[in-house]
């Protein structure tokens, strides 16, 4: 399933993809859940029928809507992977030194409402260093805790894109990543949850990320050092990892940081972040 | 005022603490919310009833309660300030090199659920290094954005005592703290809020932390490096502070990890917080 939240009549609706591509609300269908949110959380006893509805029902399907991002609102903060891909390790050597790192880095971004898959990047006056990061983002489904790396993959609902935005700046002056990744607009997703029945594998999706038509970034979830498994057995060693959780899994290279000189993001561009399988974002920096 | 969560007859209630020192639930002053964040969520509207009601009200004072984490569920992960005491910096100087650190340090920790002030601390068989950290915790009762240091209190519904209980070992090994500080657990929080306006002056407040009677930290708020209207003004630059926010501002020097050698919390250790003015959190290692 293709699992959408959509703008339509002024109001935010959860929407899926039907095999027709067009998409459906679930209250046309019969199903009433306030947000994706909801639909995550009731996602077992839920699931079933949604596919059951869509295949019995003679609904229209919606048009005149926006795809806002899937989730407008995560529960809690998004857990984040750093430097999960060897050649962004290359690439931010003369930043951070991360050539003695052998364990996972794990930090968090705040966000209080992820920005659209079409949504404009603020441009902070206070922020010379914007840079753009696309990542597999994935959504768990149920609660995590001590979870195994062969038992992970039932924990999770589903794959979107996610553009880690970061104020490079604001991200190394402090020390800890977390307020340069968690400016409010600095989180892109989207455009859906294609729910992991549909991804065989999602460690070889071609992951990619173009400014202004440039390929920037071009790789293939495949090179991801620690796999979403293991991030999710380890991260839910002690932290229980709740319904609803999004994890970001990294960024591989071709980052703004990473360039000789380094060329940062400027008013007017424009970001497009894809992954096979998945879709597109596309966001022009304000 | 004195806001408490509470448990009574298997059910959780927001609770204020009278001027004979008794706690009334809210519910029995006519005022329904389920739970402290939502008063929080409702403070400007529903502040003023409460001293007005449990002046004419005669009711009794609930008896037979365990005093919980006023906020049992924080609606975002908590923001934490590192090292803003200078003895800190001092005392952690052979693991973290701090000298040339200007900039304050942010970071998150995630709080599935707030451990009670009289809660056990789980000692996982995977840290080593378990160790306390007393800090002085500020609520917010309205969103933030770009907030000048001098209207920052306006924010503040009122200030509280965490326990920034850290695994020194997973901490430090995924080169960001976040893991080691977010496991479940780890964040004791309370015994209550104290509004604002009872705190003359919250960076004049005797901070301790005492493990096993043996006085390990023993500061005044007003020894932090950032003050807590500074950090409220740069986290809001760009990051709304939305209502319910938690900031955990820092702990002084007396940690485990900055004794000579390390000393970290065992099994059956009792670690005692106490800020004046708020009380105590008197929390046992598993």
């Amino acid at each position: 399933m293709k699992l959408y939240t959509i703008e339509h009549n002024h109001k935010e609706l959860v929407a899926i993809q039907g095999n027709d591509n067009h998409l459906y609300s679930l209250s046309s269908l019969g199903l009433v859940v306030t947000d994706m949110n909801e639909l995550i959380l009731n996602w077992e006893s839920l699931a079933p029928h949604i596919t059951t509805k869509l295949a019995s029902a003679s609904v229209p399907p919606i048009d005149h809507y926006r795809i806002l991002a899937p989730i407008t609102t995560p529960l809690q903060d998004v857990v984040c992977l750093g430097v999960n891909y060897h050649n962004h390790i290359a690439e931010t050597a003369d930043v951070i030194d991360f050539t003695k790192q052998a364990d996972t880095v794990y930090f968090s971004k705040r966000v209080n409402r992820c920005n659209n898959p079409d949504g404009a990047i603020p441009h902070y006056n206070f922020v010379d260093k914007l840079d753009y990061e696309v990542e597999l983002g994935i959504v768990l489904k149920k609660d995590a805790f001590q979870v195994s790396v062969e038992n992970a993959a039932d924990y999770i609902l589903g794959y979107t894109i996610i553009n880690d935005a970061s104020a490079r700046d604001i991200q190394l002056k402090h020390q800890q990543w977390y307020l340069g990744k968690s400016l409010d607009g600095y989180t892109p997703m989207g455009p859906c949850i294609v729910t992991a029945d549909e991804i065989v594998d999602p460690h070889n999706l071609t992951i990619q990320c173009y400014v202004n038509n440039e390929l920037r970034q071009d790789s293939n979830t495949k090179y991801m050092i620690t796999s979403v498994e293991e991030a999710i057995a380890e991260l839910s060693q002690g932290m229980t990892l709740k319904a609803g959780t999004v994890i970001a899994s990294g960024t591989p290279g071709g980052v703004g940081m990473g360039m000789k000189p380094p060329v940062f993001l400027q008013s007017g561009d424009v970001v497009r972040c894809e992954i096979e399988q998945i879709g597109t974002l596309c966001n022009t920096v304000a």
